[in-house]
């Protein structure tokens, strides 16, 4: 079976607003077995939305529209579908109750706009929201011949997958062909993508019952594998011979195997050996603690550090001789260095890690070109240095910086 | 004029992939006073591509494809196209000739599949691909009695991006009837929308010719301003008009008038004054200094700081005495207070932040519930405290409370 999306909304249609509710669905959706063959946002205009939904009846099994329930003018999906199927719209006396029910539990006065929410397609299942106003509806049926399901949601975030799990899911499994997919996702940090699918294209080249997909973002490629068979022992076996073989060819590459970011396979690993860590940033400026303490917990392998802007501080906080930093730039081997095993001996830390680095656009030079970066990781058996030239922006070279001081954390922590 | 754009690839109707070039050339087109009616994601699929650049012929001025210009069998935007328009693809000799010298000066063997790449639509121009070997296509002219523009453009965004500026603007501009808009933004932090709207909702109501739109995001409102004239200095002269009462009514509130960041506009603030900042972070880990430092530049006026996540490291890197944590608590007025006074004399800054909160999931109590964030300004003046409750998870947590810190020093500037 397949899908399609369409998401309702002029906001949607300027360059400040996107549509991310569809991708949300699409891994519901794909969990299922249900693939997603189109998707589109469309105006809060009638012809439009109405030409949208009758072509996603021609060639969809399924089909969601979001948002357009609200109480105003503009919001026009129930009418639309209810003009692209040729099924009449109704008031429904029970959901208007509810309706005023809710209002009146809030004390606020019901606007006379808001009874539309009631409106219904006929034949339609109400699908109640516990968190908005505007209920879903499900409509199923045949449609020229063919098994059609038509689900309205609203589009609020909070709203839409409450309802989705809530009253979606069962009824979307009562009628979708019982599947049998298994999927797995390995990711490798810092290897570029044309090496990592050099090394393990022959591998999944052979096994062409499983779908694998390779997505390469900055410093971090994932590989999806997903299989579909007739069960689920059958399926999980499948996808997972070859994810072994991948994974062996891959090695210490691989960080993670089950959707973990880098930043929480790093926590684990602290944890497991009851380590901690601290940090002296320069060029990247606190995004590394910023990524470390985003997890929650973090306090427990992660005491702190410093982030060493000016020269001045480098020597203040993480005790590096202000010869050094004369003697060789502050952006340098040496630096990072001293950066690592200071703020380690400062914070009393089981590790240390020191970042310096020409994170651009400006302060580059021939010497030392923006992107050039030394990352420090100082611990109990001595301190290694790392030298990369990360291309991209400020905000790529930033980001690469600390996916490489991650990595050598969790490589360290092996 | 209206435009549609129709993303091609498969990987965008997956869990994990975005089409991101719409929002892009929404922009550019908006600017150019064409309105985007419709935009969607079609999967690698002849019948699918063919039927949405069919249906976008119908109803809009300017269809632009996006991706689907690679040289494998998944990439069928041109024959689509072709096919969709009733137009033939020819092989053309000109820009094979340059797809191989690209092959050549690179030393790589270009492989047969490439040719397709020089498949060009009968009547196209040709648009040469500074930073990819996929040209992109032009195509105008009447459909069904309308006058049609279809751009063809390749999906990676630094080639879309320089093949839409260099060869597709100034064509759009000889071919859109030329108009007069003229916009403005407004940005406000850390008002709730609401309220921003009941204060300015009197006013932008009665210029029912100036489009207004209200965006709230993280701590952030947006107000967006666009009027359309018979001249420039008329569009430029309305819009004004409503910006500067509105701007009267917010005062102070309003920190943007030109769509700089809340951090760009305290860089400016601290280089006019000639002033420097430093930060001690606790539950905000580091995000305050990652977000001040992702300027270019940020090196004139900032110094650095500590991230004291653990009570020692507030003790060790900015003073703040034990026994102060020992009564008070590390989430504290008192201990802000401290932190910021403590890392400004350590940093010999200005200016010093202290950030201690509660930004959960876990760690809240019913004295300090999670949400709970004290920020302290410390300056030549004295030191300030600020007691949030702030909604939401750990990432909204943290980043509302960096927003109250830049909020706190651009107030104190100003």
């Amino acid at each position: 079976m397949n899908a399609e999306t369409i998401a309702v909304g002029s906001e949607m249609l300027t360059p400040f607003r996107q549509d991310t509710n569809s991708l949300y669905l699409t891994g519901k959706l794909n969990d299922l077995g249900v693939e997603v063959r189109f998707k589109c946002v469309v105006g809060d205009d009638r012809d439009d939305l109405t030409a949208a939904v009758k072509l996603a009846m021609r060639r969809s099994d399924i089909i969601i529209v979001i948002g357009g329930l609200g109480p105003t003018e503009d919001d026009l999906t129930r009418e639309c579908v209810a003009e692209a199927l040729n099924l009449r719209l109704q008031r429904d006396p029970e959901v208007l109750r509810k309706l005023e029910e809710r209002f009146a539990r809030r004390s606020i006065k019901m606007s006379a706009n808001n009874a539309k929410q009631a409106d219904v397609i006929t034949s339609a299942i109400v699908l109640p929201n516990a968190n908005g106003s505007a209920p879903g509806q499900w409509i199923s049926g045949k449609y020229d011949g063919q098994e059609r399901i038509v689900i309205l949601l609203p589009g609020p975030p909070n709203e839409l997958h409450g309802l989705f799990e809530g009253e979606c899911l069962a009824r979307l499994k009562a009628r979708v062909p019982e599947q049998f997919i298994a999927a797995r996702e390995l990711k490798i940090a810092l290897m570029p993508e044309s090496q990592v699918d050099a090394r393990v294209a022959p591998i999944y080249k052979t096994f062409t019952d499983v779908q694998t997909t390779i997505l390469a973002g900055a410093g971090e490629i994932q590989l999806h594998f997903r299989c579909r068979k007739n069960s689920q022992p059958e399926a999980e076996a499948r996808v997972d011979e070859v994810v072994e073989k991948v994974d062996e060819e891959l090695g210490d590459a691989v960080f993670s195997r089950k959707g973990e970011s880098l930043e929480q396979i790093v926590s684990y690993l602290l944890q497991m050996r009851g380590m901690t860590l601290a940090v002296a940033e320069s060029c990247t400026g606190g995004q590394l603690a910023q990524r470390i303490t985003a997890l929650s917990g973090s306090s427990r392998y992660f005491l702190g550090g410093a982030i060493v802007y000016s020269n001045e501080l480098k020597t203040q906080f993480a005790n590096v001789p202000k010869a050094l930093i004369d003697k060789h730039g502050a952006v340098s081997r040496e630096v990072a260095k001293a950066l690592a095993e200071g703020i380690r001996k400062r914070c009393l830390s089981s590790y240390g890690i020191g970042i310096t680095g020409v994170a651009g656009p400006s302060g580059g030079t021939e010497q030392k070109p923006v992107g050039l970066v030394y990352v420090a990781l100082a611990g109990e058996e001595g301190t290694q240095v790392v030298e990369r030239n990360f291309p991209g922006d400020r905000k790529r070279v930033r980001w690469f910086a600390t996916q490489q001081a991650l990595e050598m954390v969790r490589r360290a922590l092996l």
